[in-house]
């Protein structure tokens, strides 16, 4: 049966890539994705068939890749972070359909992983990642989720924080938050996490407005125990401290 | 300043460590561990000087890995999946406290992702990850989160579902969750994920309690929209299809 691989290439360079990651794209015959990532692989596999798309067409990039999967060959499907979350494995499924194609998720690591191993360790109880992302999501639905997370005291991670078309989300999200937390709960940003010009901003949601959050960026918002030493943002494992140090 | 490097070796194998982590540990004067990790990576790095330690010592680890650390050692403390989520990250910044060493987290591909790969894409959309271990957290607090959670529509993952000390706490937040859910809501178990005895089933809200789940296992229950077609979990990523298809 055809075969595509869906291969999460981890947060922006080549350095996060798992060897099973690499290992399936040297296997295929044609790997497709955003151009960004093409151009990253190219020095990997210099002899390998790549086909770019643009960041809009995600469907036809499905599409592209399952047309060529049934037409013999086997094919790559690339994607930064984790292909599995907010990324193109689903898509890849949903388009695929019935269709006589084999679909492989190779996973990487996740804009939520590697934004807090930049910030310190902030996701070390339980946590909630949301998409600030209405263009498939009822906007009541987003903030529900962020008022059940803040509520039940999980450190909250935030996807798509904002873009031109959706500026202000992010104030509505703050403030929702700010109904269950301290002013002065850390919140910690990483704009370009794992790329050449990865910053990165620790703060509190008090003042995390003045911070540069674009589309770029992942919003980790700590939960009442995290606290902020040494310019790193750490989130207790336990409530109770019972053993811990 | 001395250097301590805690790294996630992602789910089980070398296979999905990534350059970074391996270039983290070839750096290090020592490395050490849970001895199921040390002994993965003996062949990795013949000759280097390696620490096992048990599986309930993790404070004691810590404080090893500092102790070599002011001792003018470069350490790498190993775990598996991403050291950031639930892992060793936060414990050896509590630890090392005000000491005069850098700690840097290398991130890793945490199981949620790596048992999301396995099922299909269960983890498209908004999800909430809860652990079930009430060792350092009161399990009001954990029934709370799932219940704000499963309110919500989160797709949620549990790590740490079961163990002989707690073996209804899956049941109880089964329970939880049916108030809010179809009992035809789909369910997926993956036990020892990305190891050679790695195993799954994709079940219902029903049915899961007659799969096997043990402390290897995580459990990834879907949201209002997660199906299953063709033996693959799918979260779809849109709740309206505007142009998803």
């Amino acid at each position: 049966m055809s075969k595509i691989y869906v291969v999460g290439m981890g947060p922006g360079l080549i350095e996060h890539m798992t060897p099973k990651a690499k290992q399936a794209l040297a296997d295929c015959d044609i790997i497709v994705g955003y151009k960004v990532y093409i151009d990253l692989l190219k020095d990997e596999y210099p002899d390998k068939e790549m086909r770019k798309s643009g960041m809009r067409s995600e469907i036809d990039r499905c599409k592209e890749v399952l047309a060529l999967a049934l037409d013999g060959k086997k094919v790559g499907l690339v994607s930064s972070g984790d292909s599995g979350v907010y990324g193109m494995a689903g898509l890849m499924y949903e388009i695929a359909g019935d269709q006589p194609v084999e679909v492989v998720i190779v996973p990487g690591v996740t804009a939520a992983n590697s934004a807090a191993a930049v910030l310190g360790a902030p996701l070390m109880h339980d946590y909630a990642t949301i998409s600030l992302s209405d263009l498939l999501t009822p906007l009541d639905a987003i903030y529900n989720r962020i008022d059940k997370a803040a509520d039940s005291d999980f450190v909250i991670c935030l996807y798509n924080p904002k873009s031109k078309g959706r500026p202000k989300y992010i104030d509505e999200a703050r403030d929702i938050i700010l109904k269950y937390r301290s002013p002065q709960t850390p919140v910690g940003i990483v704009r370009n996490a794992g790329r050449t010009n990865q910053s990165y901003d620790i703060t509190t949601l008090q003042d995390m407005l003045s911070c540069e959050i674009n589309m770029f960026a992942t919003v980790i918002i700590g939960n009442s125990k995290t606290y902020v030493k040494h310019g790193k943002m750490i989130t207790p494992r336990g409530y109770e401290n019972k053993g811990t140090m």
